[in-house]
């Protein structure tokens, strides 16, 4: 079968060479004649997959001495509970900055620990931009961010400079650039696209802002109980852990987050410059917002739908209806995705644009 | 390599064809040319997964109307907090048997919520054996259970009689035998031991007892979100969930529980057996509380630990090494293991007898 051109909005593409030795370890893993999920997590051989996944995201990201890196379960959705419980006080407040679906919900689920200040919002335009030039309250615990927003096509193009500390929900945009970890009391990622399959979820936590709310938290929920059992208070999602570690030393043998993020500008320039110069194609988020990551964009003809998919789907293009919330098309082009596919979108683009413009 | 016989206290043993297929799985998924952990989870190909696996459940246990099925994240360890959220009513109680570690972990966060009555604790013998005869106050919200106790080796034979709720932990013994669903509120159980890899939970919970506690309960922690998304409110672990499928299937093709049920049996008294007849050998859990699960024996010579521990390895069994909280060694005969493994065991422990005895 000839090769599909997968723009997947995650869980979604993964290296090829990442997919072959995951393959093969649920068969046989280390040589052991056992398959990679069939053994103990606590047993040396996975261990060390651990420890090496954590020693990869430190080495990629440069994370800073004091910060702790853990592998949970539950999806950003838990992290949403998680924040609140580990940064917001007992009779704290806290802020957020309101630019999608998932940046809504994580500050719906810290309404129920206490205060919630919404320093800003761009649900008046369908969050189709990143509301800039806010307030941030001083006496607030924390500012949440969410750095790329999946569904919308949108991306802090910056942090926001804050007195106040600044977590961020990086699930759609972590290891696709540089960052500054030591900018964040907590960043925290669902693994399913830029670092592996569903089913793990990345924190990276500043280990000295633990520990101050005053609050009693459920022990699963507790930063703290992982940090101390080196996330393995419970059997973790080994599987998931393990196709994370493969993902993240594909990443560092390929040249790490400096060279992703020069392939990653690469593809989004070649898919953004079709999309502003074909008169049949307009983009859905504000110019200077414009996600890397995920691209959204509309036919400027609705009539011409069927043509239009009928084309990509005859090029073996997968994946870019667009989220309900936008419609239209979301080309997702996480750090897996090749050129050579962004390049095969834009060619279909360009003879659609021949055929009907 | 020659094969290993895998006593692994789980994760564990899975049948071989399972392996295969998810192995297959992972580079080339329904033949889409695409691995089953880049698709999206809302893809046609996933949700029948989802799908079957929910209805394998439904149909290998005979889990009556009125009940749902649920694959969620964060081990049996977070369900020991969705359990109070979402069955002790505000200002009410819950009683707990206290069985071993796991069973005193579920306990323990109940606390967090209401007053836990604790009916009977078998703590005091290191938790050799199940209570009886114990008192179930008729006002608690629930009866909690932990029907084996994968690290003391015991398993409880009856489910008690209860006026109240029954709401059971069968992390380590679901799927081994014939239950009967309608005598509990809910059912909850991690994967890895006889359903799947690591990286789910199976939740079997009676709708008609959601939603009564008066309590706000946090969204990822409520069980009716993911039984209103069909345990698609976020992103679910798509590979253990998938994998579970596959050993499910396995299960129903061989012959469902009753059958291995059977096998169980045959090889729980074929080690049990040898136990109880070599003089260098001795169980250390009450004879009747016996788990068929995970077999708990030390040595009445623990001078001759070396020479057994040569003698294991030689015959290439692995994982029997007890918990620390035991010692001695823990034979783990999950739904996968072979009758031939548990007789690799059982001759290896004859020679040691003829040999030292």
């Amino acid at each position: 079968m000839s090769k599909v051109h997968n723009f997947s909005a995650g869980p979604c593409i993964l290296p090829q060479e990442v997919l072959k030795q995951a393959s093969e370890a649920v068969i046989n893993f280390n040589n052991l004649n056992l398959s990679l999920i069939e053994i103990s997590h606590r047993s040396k051989d996975f261990i060390e997959v651990m420890d090496k996944a954590q020693a990869l995201v430190k080495e990629l990201l440069g994370v800073p001495e004091g910060y702790s890196v853990l592998f949970l379960q539950g999806g950003a959705s838990l992290g949403f509970l998680k924040v609140p419980y580990n940064f917001m006080k007992q009779g704290g407040s806290a802020a957020y900055l309101n630019t999608g679906t998932w940046a809504n919900k994580a500050q719906k689920e810290a309404t129920r620990l206490g205060e919630v200040i919404e320093v800003a919002s761009s649900k008046d335009k369908n969050y189709n931009y990143i509301p800039k030039n806010f307030q941030i309250p001083g006496g607030a615990d924390y500012l949440h961010i969410t750095t790329n927003n999946t569904i919308f096509g949108t991306q802090l193009k910056n942090i926001p400079i804050s007195r106040i500390p600044v977590i961020a929900d990086m699930s759609s945009d972590i290891f696709s650039k540089k960052i500054n970890v030591s900018q964040f009391d907590m960043i925290y990622a669902g693994a399913q696209k830029n670092m592996g399959p569903a089913g793990t979820t990345l924190y990276i936590v500043k280990d000295s802002a633990l520990g101050k709310t005053g609050r009693e938290i459920p022990t699963m929920l507790d930063l703290q109980t992982h940090i101390k059992k080196e996330s393995m208070f419970n059997t973790p999602p080994v599987f998931a852990v393990y196709v994370s570690m493969l993902t993240l030393q594909w990443l560092k043998d390929n040249g790490g987050v400096e060279w992703i993020e020069g392939v990653n500008q690469q593809k989004a320039d070649l898919l953004y410059n079709e999309i502003d110069n074909n008169p049949l194609f307009e983009g859905t988020a504000n110019t200077v917002d414009r996600s890397n990551m995920n691209a959204t964009f509309v036919l400027t003809n609705e009539g011409l739908k069927d043509e239009f998919d009928k084309m990509w789907q005859a090029a073996n293009i997968s994946g870019i209806k667009g989220h309900r919330d936008v419609g239209g098309y979301r080309a997702s082009m996480y750090n897996a995705l090749p050129l050579e596919s962004v390049q095969a979108l834009v060619d279909v683009m360009k003879e659609f644009g021949q055929k009907f413009g």
